[in-house]
């Protein structure tokens, strides 16, 4: 475990997030090593390892760490460091799973883990069954890292007493983006006017899991009660409905380069977004239709996503997204100001609202 | 919570299983009632519910509550039967995994739960979007029972310096099934003469997972030491392979009315049991082709099990195989004789693993 006094005193986020990717990097070497020794298959953790390594912004882990801050939390920076990168190894094991779900095949520009495991087996099983076998070998994958997760917060050092009481929000926080992701496969290939539905989505899986639980996993690190709890939810919650707002866009109107993400996966499956949902529901008849026979489409193609892209922009969609995108953001900052956190951490989390919100296009 | 401190003193079995049955139900009734109060989909805990519900002989919660017993346990009864209960709800999400990645579609007599997810869906959506959704919706109902019975052992009502001693306990058991399912899912399709490999994967995916760790666990509860964790793995580990070969053996040659398990799924599926590879060290040329052209074969029939099944009693394989188990109940049973259990508790584990390992054909 790396990290000083220092780096938490003024929170210095390269620090923290080096600190972060010592303390995952070092945790799975001693499950490579411990593979090795009880003679276990090697390409379990080697294909975790490697996927934890392609990238990732490391956002929860810096977002605990600031609620740690932020709740006045001192001392026990390696306690506090590795329960924040046990949230980082929770959301691989979410990611893994989800890509499985969506068919993904791509991920932080590389194979994902279902298709990375099924190009190990593909020279000896053959093309079919290997595919089958990467994706059952990547659940099974996913479920390791959501126990190791478990297990670097349980052996985190931390006091008994403080372990009891961070476990419920960590419960809460995972039957939340559980039932956002169930509630997001359900919507998806079936796009509607609805947009109460998608901002439902938004706030399960993406601004209580992404930015407020870990908040308040640092903030009950830090042993402090309601009011700061409740100011981090305040800010939590519209930013991360812009964040998720901003990355809608981007999976449609992005550019892949620059996000990692594919720019047709999206459309190809038909999500559920907001911004698909107020372009239909101010479409003509003619724009609705071309909407409808496109989004969902497997095999849709750049021209077709260009002709759905022209839709967003012409019904206003687009421009919506972004004013709603900026009335969040501008909610989130101002939350910041009655907020009863250090000087620093609000400065820190300022920045953060910018970045996780700008957009890249 | 049900269940009073006579159960605990005589241990009575059937009003164990009855505690640990009210518990779980209550459990899911109320995470049903969450589900209702914010819009949730209530096919998620309505499926669960009925899984759960449909059977299953519950030998993970008893062996914990024995595990207490033989470590001397007092008190805390309605604790223990919640962290019993907790063990079951794991092996849910175990069991509904499993059932995923083998494709199997029966499960207790009952559809599994991809197929009664599938099923819900074929009418608006078509069969085979239906099976895609089915699959990917019993992955995270399964993701959500993992977490669930951890939130049911978070909230067992241990005290914190209890409840921490237990979770490294957990992490291993959690961390070796899964290392035993994945060996499985590599060795299967591809049998062969290794009996070291599929009694390795006993040994992780039942002996430890099924036996010791639910043992050690309600030993961890009572408090207990070294000295009674050694003697619950001399009984659990022998036992546990008993059981897991007699499973094989009734895997090929029980009555599925009887064991509520589909007679050719592990033929068909190419598991390399240990009673395959003694049939293929044994069989000469020609039994041995026929071994590797039958077994494996998705569209099996009977009439090739049959021939599979003589070729597993020629070679002297089945008799071989219940020469095993004999050996391994034997050596369990001698194991209850020096092990420092209260006597009420020998007996009951003596009867256990009778039951566990009797032949039922």
């Amino acid at each position: 475990m790396t990290g000083t006094a220092d780096a938490a005193s003024t929170l210095d986020l390269p620090a923290t997030r080096r600190a972060v990717e010592t303390c995952l990097d070092d945790f799975l070497g001693g499950k490579q090593l411990l593979a090795a020794e009880h003679g276990m298959p090697g390409e379990v953790v080697q294909t975790l390892r490697a996927f934890v390594r392609a990238g990732g912004k490391r956002m929860r882990p810096l977002l605990c760490v600031c609620g740690w801050l932020a709740g006045g939390g001192r001392g026990d920076w390696a306690a506090v460091v590795r329960t924040a990168a046990s949230l980082e190894l929770f959301h691989t094991f979410a990611l893994i799973h989800d890509d499985v779900m969506d068919h993904s095949t791509t991920r932080r520009g590389k194979p994902t883990v279902h298709r990375a495991l099924a190009a190990r087996h593909e020279a000896f099983r053959g093309r079919e069954a290997a595919g089958g076998l990467g994706i059952s070998a990547a659940v099974l994958v996913g479920d390791l890292a959501l126990v190791w997760a478990d297990e670097l917060l349980h052996t985190a050092g931390l006091a008994p007493g403080r372990l009891a009481a961070v476990l419920p929000v960590l419960d809460a926080m995972r039957s939340e983006v559980m039932y956002g992701q169930y509630l997001d496969l359900l919507a998806t290939g079936n796009p509607s006017e609805d947009i109460g539905l998608p901002l439902k989505v938004i706030r399960y899986k993406t601004a209580r899991y992404t930015i407020e639980r870990p908040m308040h996993i640092g903030v009950t690190l830090a042993g402090a009660g309601p009011a700061v709890l409740e100011a981090c939810t305040a800010f939590a919650l519209p930013l991360g409905e812009a964040f998720q707002l901003r990355d809608d866009v981007l999976g449609v109107f992005g550019d892949p380069e620059q996000t990692g993400k594919p720019v047709l996966d999206d459309l190809r499956a038909g999500k559920h977004t907001v911004l698909i949902a107020l372009a239909l529901q101010r479409a003509n008849a003619g724009q609705a239709a071309i909407l409808r026979s496109l989004v969902g489409t497997p095999d849709l193609d750049e021209s077709g996503a260009a002709r759905v892209r022209d839709i967003l922009s012409a019904t206003g969609a687009r421009t919506e997204v972004e004013r709603m995108i900026r009335d969040r953001r501008m909610q989130a900052q101002q939350s910041l100001g009655s907020a009863p956190f250090p000087a620093g951490v609000v400065e820190v989390l300022r920045q953060m609202a910018e970045t996780a919100t700008a957009r890249i296009t």
